[in-house]
């Protein structure tokens, strides 16, 4: 069965934006960067789903172009599956469109790979599994 | 501690929008009209969690005028607490803005309040609670 992964949030500063997570007795936990995509995150556990922040580290980059069109905001949300091989070729004999129809590998070695918009009533949706070896 | 109640996404025809879920083996539920919203919904179990699609049943409603601002896609974020009547004076005394501070009674008498999204990231935040006789 599928779980909430995560609910992106993109930002223009994780530092202002955490301040309600703090009021409300969340954590704040794994800042990192990834800069293929040109992305500074921060994790919030929220029960067994976490809230990620994004800001973006340059304008150009898929974080600051979203920014720049639609300001601060939901930026996507990530389902949690435990076959993304299965999945993938499900939703593509379904004719559902993916921004890309290979699996990725993303930090700590977690498998994804993006829904179009166009598919999903306008969201971003990332569909992951955890890594082979975690499994 | 606070759970992602539901992931609330605005849709112009959930029709439409539902077969990406039911794509991805998920099943539709609760289908009901909030007639002082002027909406109707649909809820999407995930986990302990729920997608929620939102259709306006008239433009000058607020997702129909959400619609016509920023088009389809994720509209706002339900966190679930236990208490949520110190939730709010909490957020009150740490200066977190809020759209009404009265809490509301909704659907199912469950009890709700809105973060206004310029404390939130951009967000619309809805904490929650269940109505007092499920507690």
């Amino acid at each position: 069965m599928a779980k909430i992964d995560h609910i992106g949030i993109a930002v223009k500063s994780i530092a202002s934006a955490r301040s309600l997570y703090e009021a409300l007795g969340m954590r704040v936990l794994n800042m990192e960067t990834v800069e293929h995509e040109q992305v500074r995150t921060a994790m919030i556990p929220v029960d067994e789903s976490r809230i990620e922040l994004l800001e973006p580290t340059a304008e150009d980059s898929p974080v600051g172009r979203f920014l720049a069109k639609r300001g601060e905001g939901l930026h996507h949300i990530a389902l949690h599956v435990d076959d993304i091989s299965t999945t993938l070729e499900s939703l593509k004999s379904k004719g559902i469109r993916l921004v890309s129809e290979d699996i990725q590998i993303g930090a700590g070695g977690h498998l994804y790979f993006f829904i179009h918009p166009s598919s999903a009533g306008g969201v971003l949706v990332e569909i992951c599994q955890d890594s082979i070896s975690d499994v």
